[in-house]
């Protein structure tokens, strides 16, 4: 029986991986949830996982649901109780699931506090990849992929040395606008860009993935879970995404995982590794795929790639700058107030007039954070 | 330092495995080579590799070749020779790359001395695989696949709890005749059905290849290999040989292995398992590839594959009696005696005309083999 904490619980990795937990009640145990402002579905989840401890965005949510749910459950609010979920109480197991670099700083309190990670949270490795790592290897705990590229990687290397790994491939479906060409992408709206062909997702990660941004933050992320440097860390178009990703061994051998569009299968393997337990997931038939296509990456026409690869290359800051800008610039197109394209000039400029800081420490990492969300929202 | 010894080394799979093993020199020692007739190849590899003990295919031969050899080498030749190079000698690990059934006793031999096997000599589990897992079992070594497809599905397996198996899936290139319907290979010629489209092999399993007899052993090879029943092991067309099989667990999460075709590949890795090394293979690119392709395979349009699982299924002496029809059968096309589609209609009688005897011991499976092989001269 894993005790786990569950940060984002009412977002899309959250809701699925209570899913995961509904369908092995034998297995799992709700000890913490964190959300936002959905209090609704919060307390929904409250009455059927019967967690100890609960956390929400602020104190006015917090008064709000306190009549409804049972005295004996402890109430937190705000960032400090979204870390009191991840380090506090008794869970031996967190999933990570909230969206953005709010999830840096309970990750790293749940690590400190000795727990097992099931990071589904891109932003905590991709802006404090060098802390991170270097806490769960001294606290000696697991940091389990749960995001699907990572999750595939992460399988495909079960039971082989590190050492004879020749490259590792993430697998790109190209987002919603695969087909498009960089001049037909001037007027595309945000309806358009959340239409995702393969995955049910978030909005902020799905039109990471149009502007391939998510691949970008995945190839960081890679770069810092499996300790390979940049240059063995390649990029594929794959439209049809069942092939998760991949990895190819020194003697030319490749180990690739496929199957279904459906998260709760990376996130279960998360929670149940190293052993597998049934899954609702459809199966996939290759016979009935028919066929699988497969084209190189093209970086001139997804410059957020590159930018991604060169700042996670500059190493430092540079990648807190780079997933900052996306953030505000991802949310301001959402709210209509910039066109698709001018997310990537964002990107350009402040990355452009950043001079990145080696090995920050998780202060000098905030205050970059904010300070380039400032900067952001100007440009 | 690994000492090997090979069976049947002057044929594919023994030249290749020469090959990885000229490339590995600080990894393998020969301690035994086994031929049959073609002393010029086998004079060379002494020459070249040095082993301390040969044998040929007869009395003959061995005077032939007796001084054109250091001194020094042990000559043997016939049954007997084959056996006492599996058996005997210092070598710790013994390939067995005869082609036929003629690999049985000397593998068994092999496994009683306490040898680690890399099995390539398909014939061995089909005819025997309750004798040859029991005594791999018994004696405590190593039975490791040098197929390319057993090899896919065993490389799949690492790391895994074979409990959490949902499946494994054969692929099949389809052979030199998959585009063709039954009516059009009424006239093929024994060139055609050496024309296959993928890899480069022996004549016998190329032909077995065109009548799929080559993907029903290895369907009732996998059984014994992985210990799965029939119902698990499926097989799929996938005309580009480029996935070379796959397991897919309960979780619904499918682990696939991939690469050129090139024999070099999975013979390396079942000498070297399970570490991998650097390999001369040219490696894969999925992007040049561009797309894979699936279909499910037809039993109608493949008869033979049919009856190799139906034979599985009923188990003990049927197993052989497909084997033994299939090698007489072929021998006939390849001598021009018989037409292609024959091959299927020496099958169909020869299972027709027997009563399997269960759990047969070997001298009942040799029998069956001599008798079957006698009656499929004249069908």
């Amino acid at each position: 029986m894993k005790k786990l904490s569950i940060l984002g619980s009412t977002g899309s990795v959250g809701t699925q991986t209570l899913d995961v937990v509904a369908l092995h009640p034998e297995s799992f145990q709700v000890d913490g949830l964190a959300a936002g402002n959905n209090t609704a579905l919060l307390l929904e989840q409250i009455k059927r996982f019967k967690p100890r401890r609960v956390s929400v965005a602020s104190r006015e949510l917090a008064e709000q649901i306190r009549l409804e749910i049972p005295g004996d459950i402890k109430l937190y609010y705000g960032e400090e109780g979204l870390v009191e979920i991840a380090a506090g109480g008794d869970a031996d197991y967190v999933v990570t699931a909230v969206v953005g670099s709010v999830g840096l700083r309970s990750t790293l309190a749940a690590i400190e506090a000795g727990k097992d990670i099931g990071l589904a949270n891109k932003e905590t490795l991709v802006t404090a990849g060098h802390l991170v790592t270097e806490a769960v290897r001294r606290k000696g705990v697991s940091l389990l992929p749960i995001d699907s590229e990572h999750s595939a990687i992460f399988q495909c290397l079960n039971g082989e040395d590190p050492d004879d790994i020749h490259s590792i491939t993430i697998t790109a479906s190209g987002g919603s606008f695969r087909d498009r060409t960089r001049e037909q992408l001037r007027d595309v709206t945000v309806e358009d860009a959340l239409r995702h062909p393969n995955w049910s997702m978030g909005a902020k990660i799905t039109i990471d993935s149009a502007t391939m941004v998510n691949k970008g933050l995945e190839v960081i992320e890679a770069h810092w879970l499996f300790g390979l440097p940049y240059e063995q860390i390649n990029v594929l178009l794959h439209p049809e995404s069942v092939v998760h990703s991949f990895v190819e061994f020194k003697d030319s051998s490749i180990i690739a995982q496929l199957g279904s569009p459906d998260m709760r299968v990376p996130i279960q393997y998360a929670l149940t590794y190293p052993k597998r337990l049934p899954s609702p997931a459809q199966r996939l038939s290759l016979a009935q795929a028919g066929q699988l296509t497969f084209r190189e990456m093209d970086l001139e026409r997804y410059p957020a790639l590159r930018m991604a690869i060169e700042c996670g290359k500059l190493g430092g800051t540079a990648t807190t700058v780079f997933n900052a800008a996306n953030e505000i610039a991802v949310a301001r197109f959402l709210r209509r107030e910039i066109s698709f394209l001018r997310i990537e000039e964002i990107l350009e400029k402040a990355i452009a007039g950043h001079t990145p800081v080696l090995h920050p420490n998780l202060e000098e990492i905030e205050e970059c954070d904010r300070s380039v969300r400032k900067l952001a929202e100007l440009l």
